[in-house]
């Protein structure tokens, strides 16, 4: 049974054209005026878009000594809710340090509950024989072409700069990409034992112990690495002009080094952490944390200018009574914040709405610069015959106001509450289903989401080896009458 | 009569797949494996490209007391057989001074010479009423959405500061791009008169007088200008850092610049006008000049970082018995190289075929990223269903020497002689016409190019003029008993 | 009859010391400890430091119409009451164009005026060969080394690209060095214009018609000119990051170019032209305008990491009913603020009290420096035997509200009305002479004060022309047989 | 008896001027024209300025399993041939980790040795609480106010970065300043054994595995950590842009970061290590390694920029028979150069023989800079009355050819050997005593000089405490009612 979107304006990272877009099954299978098929799902009005992908998700993730609350049924309806239609999730290695067995674990937990597609980075959390090998299944028998590496969090997931290198270069030759949450978590534990022993344990502390230079730092450190084993690189939740800047210079030097703001960077300030209210700020602790307004602009440049690529969420969202854990000492609040479910509304209404992206651009940092640089594109992420029919019907006339009551995550609270965004999805296709229709009373299907496979060896990555092989340091040649016989 | 082009990769801005092209007349119809048409493009073992786009061509150019020597017939030709299906050249306003008589009189030039399709950048070369008033008829009865403005060519050319403001702003009113080739005319002048005072005579002289300094200084004038007057701004032949850093620099604060290099940039440099044999020097006079290398690194990165997003090749091309004029005095040789013919070439062997560039990156900084600042995509720029069938079979086992015995241009020589190139066009198709097959003995077709209208507000103009309504600076309003009574 | 200054902890630009300081008529002999002196003057619990400098002052200057209310008389008493016992002046050439004549007249005014020491920058506002052939006498006969040259004022004292060239090329040539106010003039006229035609005519027009974009395109296109000619380069007034920018970046290229930043714009921000009440506005109004707070986080990172060397006033004074003059069109407003007499105590208060500059520092950027740039070091700037005893005893313990009925200045307002500094002159000594003591009633003394003459060929100038010479580009020798023999 | 120093141009930081200099005993005690003393010392043709001070030293230093082989006399002789008067070496601990052992172990083996004055910096190679109470001693007790810490040499003398946040915090409550050797220790080692494993053992190996990305890395980690824990820094061994663009953007936000760039890197470039001689290249293997010319004009324009404030040499000079430690792994060739006699002449001759530096600044780099960052200013480093009468009378006319030899190092080989200097010292002398003069077959003298304490708290780390105690963030307060009460 076919269905045909209709009436609407297809835009994706390229253009913008009136179109009916026509399904069979889960692909599109043509764009064109005037298309008829089994079901008509109205577009008049609206835009047509690629699904969003959220690429950086934690969904009942352990950590912190608790787990994070939204499930992947909650997370992943809310997704739809909100416009995107795959996400990313981080898998961590377990106690017996396994990536196998905790790819199979993140199976077992999603596979019944996911609403759509989604995906998994792998966490590189220490360095052995072991790793190292798994690393090669990882890629070549799961689809996982990710690795995540934290460079805060010491003690925990923290990993040092020899182990980066190692699995850097390791993802070179499986053609694979890392990524980083760059934070030096050395100096992070530094400044909360400072200010925790000056009494200063309150939310706002968090803030403090994180400053930019901190992030811009780490973001350095892990684009020189990169650099020195060849490989490009992924920075997560770009949230400064520090890191930002440590990414524009390598560019410019012909490194490929990817940036990802967060919703919540580009639209929220550190003055939240300042809140009379110790609920209210604790519910905003989340790392890097929220900067000021400089940073923002320096991140809204990014994503016109193209030197930051992706707008996500780091969806890590922790309960009310889970921050509380940290009530006497910021350092045990859980550290997550939502935005899955407002990304996009959000982004559209603080980003189109005021000229300071396009339309296409909208797609691009929400879908489509993500789809190809995960290496899905054009399964993911475009609106084009053959790929999946992952689609939003994106009505610019809907106007809401952001709040606990009417969302789909679980969570008690929601950062972007009282906002107004000008945008909602009227429809959500997930490879040719409605999983989410405006003011339907659309409901969760819980388990028809698929894990989604990406291939090794994205374009940038196979251009990247080419110019490190011929670039290569070169021994010098020395007659043995020029080298001395000996000490 | 349909024809498709089977077995090859196609490769477009996103993406790289195995598929066939099937094109009906003037129009690709369908893209997918196994098509079937009534005649076969052998692609086997080949990319297949949209066609290049060179957006920089002065053909038949009156400058500088003499004629371009290249004609619409021979530029387009040699287009073809270097793989590029369309291209815009500069008219330039006559004696009159009306836009619209410059635009007859480089239709009657072109028409039935053109072998490929082109367009027309117009040209500001001065401002008063008339200017003012024709150019909403250029964009909007011409179908031209481009002004290009020079800098430099002092007491010809060059336009002042608060002519180019006017005609910035009378571009934002209409939805049109302003262009500048930037470099300071004042200074090039001075610099001129100082070293032929010396007695540098030489086409050495023409590189001294024109430093980067220089070239850079009109790139950061014109992007303020383009600033203040709220419209997008496309810099010609970026040659150097200078210009490059500018652009880098009002990207990164938001601002909308497009920068072009040049294939010659990229792959000569200064060294070229040292040489001993004065007509090998001057045949590389043009403006800007050469530069070192560190300067060609800086292009290259910007390439790649997205900086930069177009290469171009300001093919204006003057014989040697022209480049005499100037064999006294440096200022009189004609400026101008040509390159239509090896762009594509060029590009692929030192760009894709040494990393610095992916396939997809080479497409789009020879074709789709112009056809989208054009506002022609994907009419052109593009494989997709409805575009037009400006196509190449590209074949990167052909490898060929660089030589004036085998050009189709008319010159009498060649900047990249003696070059190897690692990839030629195996068949270049216009709007579905085979006009070049490699070894074929292809011949020019004149008058089947077609001049090619583009509509003005480019999605990036649309989004920039909301961004500045809404950052408009705004009135204080003071009480009456706050303002003083008068003097 | 000798003085010795008894018991304070002298400061130079170079370090700190419990001293004593002798003077013995206009000079100083000796620094050492338990010196004595027919004269104590008492330094107990103060620093004793080189008088202010302030290189940039407009007194009795006609200008937009009117001349400004400051007296030599006054300026000169208000300039030692605040710490300052040097200023220089801009001489204005007057109707009949000629430089000697404008001294002339600018001698007249101030002779039988000044209370303290003098010296002139002689503005260039147009060029021809008188002008060529006047500044060599400027410099050998009148002891001027400095010309300054304005950007903007167009139709008034704006100078285009080419007279730059030429003025600063001459400057070369006799060792002395331009000064530029930095702001596009054809951009400044244009915003004006617009601003206006849509009737936003008050005093905050003034600023957004003169944004920093505008002001940091001008500072590089001076830079650059000022490389081509070979000469040093002093940019006056810098109140913004773009103008900084601009500065750091050509230092960073070995370029000498010295940068002046404001104590206005280090204090004051654009929210001043917000202001209600259009009279305390207007009293604002100066060119450039004041900025945002992230500028003046750059100027001062600017003044303690050296890319930016002095502080300033700008000092041009206008009373309420001149800026009435602009009621109805802030385009008439007479530019120029007052600081002159709050200029020492204001970065003392905001600089040293803060941390952001050492007590070294500010003596440096209040005296040394400039004094160092306008070659008359160590006669003026300087504690050391030899020097001038033009001397301040500075006393931080003196907290005072900068109010009119306070000041010594005779204008009617004042734009630092209400705050507080934390730090006066307990003495000011002008060679030898006490000109003001804290609390004693002391009176002006006009006459007393002298022109001083500044030497050609600094230190800098000299340095940089023997690198341009080593470093002009070379004519290639061509052998006759590689010319070809004519068209 | 005194002695006079007649005839000369005296050179300081700030100026230059014709004048006699008395020294009585150790001391300057007068600077004026027509003195005289009981000895005359001709400076007639002649510069006199401040003896030259090198901060970096490694004299008779353990490292790499050998001792360097330049002893503290044949080192400070030298010196004193170059006209430096003044050195401070490295004191590393020893096996017991103690510091102010480590000071008595340098203080044995300097003392009977040094021919001119010594200070020490003293190294922290790990921490613990004996380090964090000694380092009080040091600089209380034994007037060192300077700590280095080594981010590379990983296995040896490497710290890793909470270290260095630890001891940078000590440095900053007891007011010294922390100095950095900037590498990543951990990428160096992993590229060392990526090169050694493929086979790529010479010299030119040292080179590949320390790229400049490495150093800048380094040390914009050092600088964040200094900023994060309140402290000045000192980046010594300065080499490449990278570093040098991480101290310019630090710079920028008003830190307070000094740079070391040494006279070998400022002249030499990476092409030595691809001789075909392994002895040559092996002499030349230092760390950071010798870098291409683009790096140099980085350095140089720091200079004049006043980025970069020192020129040092790093001198650690071991025999050719040490380096053929390495003759089968560039890992264990003795890492260091020479440099500490030509330091001097080489920098005149490419500095300000050019143009690129004024004598001012000549003097400012070998002498003032550093005096006044140690904080033994004006005692060191100046010429003026009860400073030490170290000074130099520098000829400008004495041209020299380096060659081994005529000089004084005992090392076998010069790094600059073949080069000419175009100026010498003719006389050096250290506090009074002439312990060179030209042609006059001078001896060393060893024993005489002295240890030279250093008091802590110079000016800008004051000024930067102040910054920052006004700068700490603040504790939000919360109402318990707005607490929750706990999970
Ligand atoms: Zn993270
Ligand atoms: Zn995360
Ligand atoms: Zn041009
Ligand atoms: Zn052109
Ligand atoms: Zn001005
Ligand atoms: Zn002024
Ligand atoms: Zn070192
Ligand atoms: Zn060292």
């Amino acid at each position: 049974m076919s269905k045909v979107i209709k009436g609407g304006t297809v835009v994706t990272a390229d253009r913008s054209w009136r179109a009916d877009v026509l399904v069979e099954g889960e692909k599109i299978v043509e764009i064109a005026e005037n298309l008829s098929g089994d079901e008509v799902i109205d577009a008049e009005g609206a835009y047509v878009i690629p699904g969003g992908i959220d690429p950086h998700t934690h969904l009942e993730m352990p950590f912190m000594g608790t787990t994070a609350a939204e499930t992947f049924e909650s997370g992943t309806f809310a997704a739809a809710a909100g416009g995107t239609t795959m996400l990313v999730d981080f898998c961590l290695p377990g106690e017996d340090g396994s990536l196998l067995n905790a790819i199979d674990d993140w199976d077992r937990k999603s596979r019944d509950q996911i609403c759509c597609d989604v995906s998994y980075h792998m966490a590189i959390t220490g360095w052995d024989e072991n790793v190292f090998n798994e690393m090669a299944d990882v890629v070549n028998k799961r689809g996982i072409n990710t690795f995540k590496h934290f460079m805060a969090y010491k003690g925990a997931l923290m990993v040092e700069d020899d182990e980066m290198y190692a699995s850097f270069k390791r993802c070179a030759e499986l053609g694979a990409l890392p990524l980083v949450h760059a934070e030096n978590g050395d100096i992070v534990q530094e400044l909360q034992q400072k200010y925790l022993a000056e009494g200063l344990t309150g939310p706002e502390g968090h803030a403090y112990s994180r400053p930019p230079e901190i992030e811009g730092e780490a973001a350095n450190r892990a684009i020189m690495i990169a650099d020195a084993a060849g490989v490009p690189l992924y920075i997560v939740h770009v949230s400064c002009e520090q890191a930002h800047e440590a990414i524009r210079r390598a560019r410019q030097k012909g490194m490929r080094v990817y940036g990802e703001p967060l919703i919540q960077h580009l639209t929220l300030d550190e003055s939240e952490y300042f809140n009379k209210d110790w609920q209210y700020a604790a519910r905003r602790v989340m790392s890097p944390p929220f900067r000021n307004k400089e940073h923002q602009a320096s991140l809204w440049a990014g994503l016109s200018a193209g030197s930051l690529q992706v707008v996500a969420t780091d969806h890590a969202a922790f309960s009310d009574e889970q921050k509380r854990l940290g009530l006497d000492n910021f350092t045990t609040i859980p550290n997550g914040t939502g935005g899955l479910e407002e990304r996009m509304a959000m982004l559209w209404t603080t980003g189109v709405e005021t000229g300071r992206l396009t339309p296409e651009e909208f797609v691009a940092v929400t879908s489509s610069n993500i789809a190809k640089i995960l290496n899905i594109y054009p399964m993911k992420g475009a609106i084009t015959p053959g790929a999946d029919a992952d689609i939003v019907v994106w009505d610019p006339t809907i106007s809401k106001e952001v709040a606990v009551s009417t969302q789909k995550s679980i969570i008690d609270y929601n950062v972007f509450e009282g906002m107004t965004v000008t945008a909602q999805p009227r429809f959500t296709l997930s490879r040719g289903d409605v999983i989410w229709a405006w003011g339907k009373n659309s409901q969760p299907q819980p388990g028809r989401g698929k894990f989604v496979r990406r291939p090794a060896f994205a374009s940038a990555s196979k251009a990247l080896s080419k110019w490190k092989a011929l670039n290569t340091p070169r021994k010098i040649e020395r007659d043995p009458m020029n080298i001395p016989s000996g000490v």
